[in-house]
Order: structure tokens, then sequence, then C-alpha cells
């Protein structure tokens, strides 16, 4: 099984129908085996693909074949062609951005799906796909304990989105019309939309998207003295200065879990504010949300009862694949008073019964694949005690590499690690020559390093250890930038990732800054 | 293989990795077999699902479980719960809507990808993604024989979407901003949308989502004497009388084959009064497309030229799994202008180096599947010449079923045939019992209806021909109104319908209207 050298049978899907059962059950299987040995030998591969730009075109034909082509010819391409321009994010040595954990569940969900292939816009369509969704977003935010309002069983409900940015864009249409019903449609150009500076990058295009006028997007700055939480004082200030100047608050989004350092919003006070102001507030949760199944965790999302929509992505640390982003509402209809649309190819006795969900409704697209069908196979193979469990071994490894850091007297922790990512850099002492005398290895999280010159250099020196880390092949990480500070992201949650790789992958870290720093 | 029973290994997940990879291969063998399976007994089930509203949550328990369970139980619970509620978009008796056409190659691209499992935000998060969807893009679009100005080889360039409505959404915000940097963002309530009342609903969404004001949306009239396609010269009258108000044209979207009776708008001419006034026009082939890959389809494109984007869906009529939208631009700065961020987290040098795309900025969301995967796999695996006749046999097939239709004096063509769809309804003639006189097997399309209450009657007539056909199971097929004409709709497209499959249907059609019409 496996082998791409088989000729066997190698022209047989030439006069097949291109659905026929037989020849799916001998591709898939062909197929099936390539991706399980991909995994197998996963750790081969450089992590961070190591191509350059314009390599595919060199090695591919200019046109499409005039003739089929078999299979086991197209898998060596991929394996030649393909696999090099991949950045494996599947690695067990992938640190990178957040993680997009696979999972066997995750995969067989998506094969499900994409073997019924149905479209379901509405109930209608495939009632499975409709009443699945519904059960299992009622199931995980029950997990979540999220509050009864944004489940079914409570007259609000959720729905599987694509990614943040399409669940904030129908978020954010839904209060832009509830609002501009009030005030009135010319004034779509006095609305303004609240995040603050740590605010993953979604919402300023949802905001351009849906067509709030780019001057009325505020990004506000947050500091070291809240761990770079956005700040309710400093919303409302930002708020009474836009009233003052003839502006309608809209819309806020707050995180749990931000993209560079995973820092919380305090999510209650910041609620209370919008909600003095009519506002919209919704809770991107798109990394750490997940981490709320646990009940240690859970107490981050204290306050989002406050607000109207909640998200997180499950492709990201929920084990199943790209895509799916879970969006709760407290007001479903505000989605469908935006979004619906009922043409005459789509009328139909259940709709008209208003027993039904249509969930075209409640996204951007009309077209919708069975996504509920990889959640429900995650939830059901591994249940809710091992899925705390995998989610907690990745905090753990995140620890163990967080005690590495703190050992080496040349590095510091840049911010505090809530979940599984660790943030960290080359620490100004190891440069200054001075890190034995001012290291105590209980130091607290580095000083600010605004107006400092010498911040350009520890910078720099950042920069180029990640540069080298991540030429190597061996791990990849990524980066971000706080109050000035380049720091390193090491996040923990490839699926495959095990403690032997945390340990790896610390000593990769110690090389290449041992190299980098000879040079200071 | 296949079986559900085997009680072996079944608690082997449990103490695993949950992406091992035997496990994975195990599993994902097992799946295999389930789909397979699925294909070959698809005819067995009722096309319409016949499940009532609610019928899941009283099958499924309350809650997610806290332990895991093993495949072959989850598989079981598939078979019986979810399986009597889909509609079998993938069974040969499928005439419904447009088709959701699978196909193995499909399928397995889907599979490499889920597999993979990369996030392909910009070229450096996996080049290979990237770089393998703008090589296909353009293969695909020299296949249609797309004006260079569409492909990235003329300084256009394709991009590959879930579905229309982002595809529009994306274009319509693009067109959006450059004509509101010209004329001033304030006047965003004066954009006017343009398309017919023939025009697939997904502009109206797209429109109400970036920002239009409601009442600034054109559905124009169509009739009869232009066999329902939008007419240049109305195009014209309401442009007029709109800038006589004061407002502002700004996207028209052009429909070839469309949703109720395929019927294709003028291209050329249409582009040409655009043009006079600044506009964008977007040209929607999302089901018939694909059929221009055969020379003989290509003139319904003529003019495309003249457009500012196209699209299609390859998950419609081209062998790809949902979601897989090709949309094709010739200025891709004015999406990146609308859609582009650029935060410190995804900064990096390949990016800066201005020599990559980075498709982010081509589409709504920030995170992308490797969709690129299925349509290169669709087309190496059947290869240009097959392709065309699968399509070539479909149309076929719809040729066969009208020309069964014909050969019933009860029954009647409503529309012109140009692509693998039949619209038809049992004609007035029939309820009158003058069909014996009335007929000549080569009579004209229907008079209009318009005004005739008798029209009343005919059109519950076909509602309960329609209704009671897909009670049976046997076959489902969608309906459609145009000019005030209620009709049934048969689309043929679902990859293993095959020519007996056509006759089957007619018999169908044939006995309940036996049924139906001895009542009149």
């Amino acid at each position: 099984m496996g082998s791409l050298n088989s000729q066997e049978n190698i022209s047989s899907n030439l006069f097949t129908n291109p659905l026929d059962p037989e020849e799916f059950r001998r591709q898939g299987h062909l197929v099936i085996d390539f991706i399980a040995d991909y995994y197998k030998s996963i750790e081969k591969y450089p992590v961070l693909s190591q191509v350059q730009p314009g390599y595919l075109k060199k090695r591919l034909p200019d046109s499409a074949p005039y003739n089929p082509e078999p299979l086991e010819t197209i898998l060596q391409d991929v394996q030649d062609h393909i696999v090099p321009g991949i950045t494996h994010w599947q690695s067990p040595n992938y640190f990178a951005y957040f993680p997009s954990s696979s999972s066997v569940a995750g995969f067989l969900g998506e094969m499900l799906s994409s073997g019924f292939n149905v479209v379901g816009f509405n109930w209608m369509s495939s009632p499975a796909a409709t009443e699945l969704e519904s059960i299992v977003m009622d199931w995980f935010g029950n997990m979540l304990e999220l509050p009864k309002s944004f489940l079914f069983s409570g007259n609000g409900g959720g729905v599987i989105q694509g990614t943040t940015c399409e669940a904030l864009v129908c978020a954010m249409v839904a209060a832009r019309d509830q609002k501009l019903r009030k005030i009135g449609r010319e004034n779509i150009g006095k609305l303004v939309v609240y995040g603050s500076d740590q605010t993953h990058s979604a919402l300023q295009k949802a905001s351009q998207i849906v067509g709030i006028h780019p001057e009325n997007f505020r990004t506000i700055e947050t500091t070291r003295s809240t761990s770079f939480a956005l700040s309710p004082e400093s919303l409302k200030v930002t708020i009474h200065s836009d009233i003052e100047a003839g502006l309608v608050p809209l819309f806020l989004c707050a995180t749990m879990g931000t993209t560079a350092i995973a820092t919380v919003d305090p999510l209650g006070p910041l609620c209370s504010v919008a909600v003095d102001y009519g506002m919209w507030v919704h809770v991107d949760a798109a990394y750490a949300g997940s981490a709320c199944i646990c009940p240690e965790f859970r107490h981050f999302l204290d306050g989002v009862e406050g607000a109207d929509s909640f998200s997180l992505n499950a492709h990201k640390w929920f084990f199943t694949t790209l895509d799916c982003c879970c969006l709760w509402v407290k007001n479903p209809n505000a989605l469908v008073s935006s979004l619906s649309t009922y043409p005459e190819f789509l009328r139909n006795k259940a709709t008209e019964s208003k027993q039904v969900v249509d969930y075209k409704d409640w996204q951007i697209a009309l077209s919708r694949r069975f996504r509920s069908m990889k959640l429900w196979l995650v939830l059901r193979s591994y249940g809710v005690a091992n899925l705390r469990n995998f989610l907690r071994s990745h905090v753990k490894m995140a620890k163990i590499f967080e005690g590495l850091v703190g050992m080496d007297k040349r590095f510091e922790i840049v911010a505090p690690r809530n979940f599984s990512l660790v943030c960290f850099r080359v620490s100004p002492a190891a440069i200054n020559n001075k890190a034995s005398s001012d290291q105590n290895g209980k130091r607290d999280y580095c000083c600010d390093a605004n107006g400092d010159e010498y911040s350009v250099v520890i910078n720099d020196v950042n920069r180029k250890l990640l540069e080298s880390i991540n030429g190597s092949g061996h791990v990849y990480m990524t980066h971000g930038v706080v109050g000035g500070l380049y720091m390193l992201r090491f996040a923990v949650g490839a699926t495959l990732t095990e403690e032997h790789h945390i340990a790896l992958a610390w000593k990769v870290v110690q090389e290449h800054a041992d190299q980098i720093l000879i040079k200071y």
C-alpha cells in the first residue's frame, strides 16, 4: 500500500464514470496511504518551505493536459513539486502563527462532507446538514459554558463560518443595519468601529468591506501596564471624543487571546462601556477560546454574557481542519434581517413553516459545505475528557518551553503566558554582556523599550535569530512586535508535537543564538 | 472492507496521538470504503430527504460525549441518522437547482488539501498553495479562451473563492472604493448596482453587505421577447433615470446562464453601455461558464472582453466538490487596494519583494484552504478532451429529455435550452382537453400567461405535479417562475447520471402527470 509505482489499472479511469464507486475506492485508498506516509515522514522536510518565488512555474507545463494522466503520476508530482513548496503546518516542529490543528477525526469529517457533497443552503436542501450544525453548536456552546442566550436552547444560536473575518462581516452588517434603521441610512458615514492595536486585522478588513468610512476605524492604543489588553477607560474616552465629533459608535471587537501575545481583553468592563452607547460587542476568541472547555481556563471568558456575538476557530486549536469558525449570536434575527434573500427558486414549505433554520441567511454565501460533520466527528471521536487533555498537554509543553527560556540568562519572556503561546527574545542584557550580573532567574517581564536607541539593536538581533532559526528548516516560529519590542512567538498546538519536540526546538534556538550572539 | 461491525482495534484511538499516521491510515481506509459503498447504493435512497423538521434532535444525545466513541459506532450513526436527512445531490436521479458535480479527482484533491491542511494566506505561508492556484487559474482561463487581460500572463489574474457571492462582494468592494476615491466617500449612498430580475440573489446580498443603499439596487425587468435576457436598452434607460435623480451608476452583473432558465445576457452590448458610465461589469457564469471549454459553446462568452471580472463555479458543473468558485479580474490591484491589510505578524521579505501574490488580499477572509489542489487534480485526471466530453454528455442527455417532453402533447418546453437545463411544464392545452388539437409536435414556446386567469390553474397543476414527483423520492427536480409561468426545471449534471436515468425520470414525470391530470 502507498506505492506510487504500481502501473496496474493506471488507465482504468479513462473510460469510466468520473464518480465510479470502485475507481473511487481504488484511488481513495491510494491517497489515504499517501497522506499517512506523509505524516509518518513529515519531520524529514524543512518546516518552512525553502523555495524561491516562481519555483513552481518552472516545474509545471504551461497548460492543462489534453489527455488524462494517471493518479500515480499526479501523486509523484505532488511529492516532487508540491511538497517542497509546502510549509508544513502539521509538522510537530511547527510553532508559527497559531496552530492549524488537524486530527484524524477532523479529516474524516471533511471526507464525509466532501463525499456527500451536499449544498446545505437551506434546511430543505439537506435537513441533516442544518440540524447537525445546530445540534453540535449547542453541544460545543455548552462545553464552553456559554450563556444560554447564545444557544438555540436559549433563543440564540450558532453557525459555522469559514473564518473570523466572515463572522465579523456578518456580525457587523447586522449591527450596521440595526443602527441605520434607527438613525437613517444616510448616516452610514458616521458609524465607528472600535478595536485595539492588538486586535486582529480581520476587524479592519470587515470594516472596510461593510462600508465603514476608513477614518472611522479606531485602533485604541494599549500599553504594557495592562499587558496590552484594551482598557475600558481608553475605550470610553475614544467614544466620547467620537460622539463630540458627531459620530455614532457602532461596533466593538474585544479579543480573548490576541494575535501577538494572546492577551485577554477585560470582557465584562468593555461590554459595560459598550452597552451605554448601544454598541454591538463581538468577542473574538479565534485561538484561545477552545481552552475554555477546561474549567481552569473558563474564567477568561467571564463577561462574555454582555456581548452580542462570540466566535472561535475550531480549525485553529480544536482539531478540525480548515475551515471551521464557530460563531454564536444572541439575536439570530439581526443576522437574518441583513443577510436574508428569498428568491423564487428557493421557496419551499419548510422555510414558510418557520420551523427551520436556513443557514444561508446567517452567512455571506448562499452555498455551504456540511462542515458540522467534522466538528461532530471531533467531539465524538475524542470526547470532552480527551479534548481537554489534548489542550492541557499543549499548555504543559508551552510551560516547559517557558521554563527552558527562563533558565538561559541570555533570554527573557516578553509577555505573560496564558495559554500555549510563549513570547520571548534575546534580552538586552545578553548583548550588553551583562547577562550574568543582571539575571537571577526570577526577573520581571522586560522593561519598556520605548525611546531606547538600544532597542533598535536588540530588535535586530532577535530578527536575525528568527531568520536563522527558520532558515535551518528544523523548526518554524514567527514574530510579533508589541510596545516596540520585536519578539519570537513559540505557539504550541500542532497535533503531532510531543515533549521531545519542545526540547529539540529549544536546542535549535540556543544553537542559533550562540552563532548570532558571537557577533555582538 | 467497509464493514462497520469490526470490533477489532475499536479502542486503539483512545490513547494515541489524534494525528497518529497508522490510526489515520486505518480509519481513512474505513471511510473511503464507507463513501464508495454509499455511491454504490445511492439509488436506493429517496433523492429528496423525506424527514420532518426536528428529526435529528430526537435521535441524538443532548450533549457531546465525555468519553471517546469508536469510528465504527459513529459511521453506523451516519448511516442510520444522517443519511436519511440528506438530499442526495450525488444521486444520478438528482436534477434539481444546478448540479453539485463531484468526481473522484475533485474528492482526492480535497483530501490532499485537508491532509496538508496549510493556511495559505500569503505566499510565504505555503508557496505551493499560492503558485499552484495562479498556474491552474491561467490553465483554466486559457481553456475557456478568456481574454489574456484576465490572466496572470496578461497582467490580470485568477483566484479561487468559496462562492459567487464572495466573488461579487470582492469585486463590488473594489469597484465601490475605486469610485469613491473619485467622487468622495460621503457619496456612498448614491451608488447604484444593476442586475435583471433573472440575476442570482447573490448580487442583492453582496450589495447589502458592502453598504449599497437598499433603494439603489436595481432589478431590471426582462421579457419573453429577449428570452428573459437583460436588454441593453432597458439598462441604459434605467441608468439615465438614476443619473437624473443624482445617483451614480457603479456595478453591473451580467449573467451567462441565469438561475431559472439558463439564459445568456448579451455581454458585449451590456459592457458597451456600462463603459460609457464608468461602471464595473461582472459576468456571473456560475453554472454555464464551464461549457465554454467546448468550442461549440464558447460563443456564449463573446463580449466578456469588455467586463472587469468573470466568475464560474467549478463546484457546480466542473467536477470539483464544494467549494471552488473561480474568479478572474483584469485589475488585481483594484481588489488589493480594497482588501489588503498588512499587520505586523504577516510581514515578510517575499511580500516586500513584490514578486509574489498574497491571495489574502484578493478575498474576504485571511485564512484560505489549498483549493487549487482539487482543480489541478480534475484538470490532470480527466484532461481537456474528457472534460469536454463529460459536459457534452450532460447536454446530450438534456436534449434527450427535451425530445421526450416534445413527444408528449400534454407538455411543453417553456424556454429555449442552451445547456443541460430543460424547463418544461404541463401545457394549458392538456388541462383544456385541447391537447390533441393544439399540438403538432413543433409548437413554439408557450404563450405569455400574463393576465390570463387560467394561468393560476395551470401553475397550480404544475406545482402539484412537482410536489408529487419529489414526494416519490425517485427523482428530484426544482421549479422556476418566469414571466408568471411556473415551470419544472430538469438540470442534468450529477456525475453519476447516465442515459437510462433520463428515461426513468421522464417515466416518473409521466406517471405522476397521469395521476394529477385525471383530476382536471
